[in-house]
């Protein structure tokens, strides 16, 4: 049995990175960048004026010929006289002899000249050509999170593909005779099999989209023929129930006959102890509890850093959240405890059904409230550690 | 010129639901709950134990004759006498004659009794039948957003199917002759076409998974033909550029003429000043700047709430975060800012390059920072409110 900390620190070290790929920028939205992009281009690639206006070059003088127009998407360079200006608008180019925009709402204009009303300093309303990005500067380190608007930036700069980290493959392998699928009828004595939609959908917040889902019997020959398939096909398996102590337990067994190396097996928490964690190269199992609460709880602490890390995340937990206690809470357990927590913009409250089987009070939840194995109690009004879930 | 509150209200008031669809309990994660849900049976549906051990009938008697075995997924009811037990895995039915379950630590066993070392109180480690939820009682009430765990709840009470609100049907209208396609050659005076990507990935990051992307030239004819085949078919029509005050902006109009109902048009903010806010029938209409920042700042304090009430979210802004101020912040504009912000566990930094086209800024900002238009200055180190975004 080992601790927390100790726990997540193995799988965070375990949990290699995956292969590159090239992706569309268009489809890279949550993945990681593998490698730094350059910027091909100028950003803005020439001086753009930031306003509809007129565009001259700065002087003492307040009245301007109006000898031409830019508008977006032109690029034609209309010489200028210093008493001449040229009618613009926004990301329009402006001309090279120009230096000044000025607002059309400060001038007063006639058919063919302006007069400028409030004068604007020099320069003012011209964005200098790569003012945002220069030609050959880093536009984004490797380990980037793609969001919607680095894939803007990228797109902007005429960048149509990056290298990413690939998703892992994940399977999830679903043990236990006392399981019957949701739709048929219930029978004396059974469940209805709930981990493994509850896995694949949690897979899904964190990016992986397409899970694919194995069942077995309670029994050493099928769990043990099951993972010699999936081991060679998958990168994350998540393994649910058959991992307690009970003598019907044969998942650790067909793990270990089936060359999987134990990196840690039971952890000093509640809920969630029974848990197996192995790899086999580069693939990491995870055998999971049975219970569904406690199975969720470890996909939150263990599983999700796992798959960021392997994605290339360089932040795979989510930042905690402090907030003070509504009410008192007792550890006497010598464990660290994970509780089902809601919190608000000040206050944090301890919800209730905290059995390793309940999932009614996750689905409300929106973090887990951590005390530590060495902390006997927390008294009200005290500030504690959260982390968020959704 | 409308206030941002008010624009915010108007959004929201115009953003009508979706209509409801049935649909499979694994495919319904991220969407929200029509109508409550009831649950057809009691949860647990028979009494559990929560332990691998022994079950028997509580008394002062210590040991115990195991005339038998009761496995997860077995029905049998084995008889019981006032000296007998059976065998016992987590999960499996607790004969009726049974009261209590004692951890199979806590036994000394032999091949056929067991004498219990550290007695447990009556009723331990026996889940009742209907602890979780009984039948006929709500599962969620209407207005639940379907998480990981509401899926496993529904799974596991044999729930496959659930009512919810459609996700509205997307579509992005980009105008502008200064835009050239990402991939092709980069022209003298012409920009990448970056927001309909970009405006893809964010409505992505809402649930909008595709979303249908249409161009048009600079004119009101094409804009007047295109948006009539548009406003048909979605629920919510971005519009990329075209809507400022210059003479080219032809957007405003083309809406007119296909009888969108202007419900406000330039909010008292910055960035984001231009943008058109319209209906027809139940299809929203948001015409964006056109520059990236102002557009995706758009997208999170307008657009999203919109496509969250239309799907039904009971939350539809996300909590706001206080933090306190690095350096000072000065507004003399009259407007709303809304300003590129980084914030960790306890500051919050204002981000260099907030100008309206600077979309390199938002890549690394994880807020936006607040500042009413009624405030002059924010000082170093006061607190103030940030909108999370990612």
């Amino acid at each position: 049995m080992i601790k927390v900390e100790e726990a997540i620190g193995i799988v965070e070290a375990n949990s290699t990175k995956m292969p590159i790929k090239h992706i569309s920028v268009r489809k890279a939205l949550g993945y990681v960048l593998a490698e730094k992009v350059i910027s091909p281009i100028d950003m803005p690639p020439f001086r753009q004026s930031a306003m509809d206006g007129y565009a001259f070059t700065h002087s003492i003088r307040h009245q301007y010929d109006v000898v031409g127009i830019s508008q977006a998407g032109d690029h034609e360079n209309v010489k200028l006289k210093s008493t001449e200006a040229v009618r613009i608008f926004t990301g329009a180019y402006v001309p090279d002899d120009a230096d000044t925009v000025v607002m059309q709402e400060h001038v007063m204009a006639s058919k063919d000249s302006i007069l400028i009303a409030t004068m604007p300093e020099k320069n003012t309303n011209v964005r200098p050509k790569g003012e945002q990005i220069r030609k050959d500067e880093v536009v984004f380190e490797a380990n980037t999170l793609i969001t919607p608007a680095a894939v803007g930036f990228l797109a902007c700069l005429g960048i149509t593909e990056v290298a990413v980290y690939k998703k892992p493959k994940a399977a999830i392998l679903v043990t236990g005779n006392e399981l019957i699928q949701p739709g048929k009828k219930l029978k004396k004595g059974k469940i209805f099999e709930s981990n493994s939609v509850m896995l694949e959908a949690a897979l899904q917040t964190i990016g992986i989209e397409k899970t694919k889902v194995y069942r077995v019997k309670d029994n050493l020959k099928a769990t043990k023929k099951a993972l010699k398939t999936i081991l060679k096909k998958y990168d994350i398996v998540l393994i649910s129930g058959g991992i307690s102590v009970g003598d019907y337990d044969f998942v650790k067994e067909a793990l270990l006959q089936n060359n999987v190396k134990e990196l840690f097996y039971k952890i000093n928490q509640k809920p969630g102890k029974p848990m197996f964690f192995g790899s086999k190269n580069e693939t990491l199992v995870f055998a999971l509890p049975g219970n569904p609460a406690s199975s969720l709880t470890n996909f939150y602490i263990y599983v999700s850093p796992a798959v960021k890390n392997k994605m290339g995340f360089s932040e795979i937990h989510k930042p905690k959240i402090v907030r003070k206690l509504n009410s008192e809470i007792k550890n006497n357990t010598g464990k660290t405890l994970f509780l089902k927590a809601k919190y608000d913009e000040t206050n944090v409250t301890v919800l209730e059904g905290q059995s390793s089987a309940m999932l009614n009070t996750f689905a409300v939840a929106n973090s887990l409230l951590v005390v530590p194995e060495t902390i006997e109690n927390y008294k009200k009004g005290q500030l504690v550690t959260l982390l968020p879930i959704d």
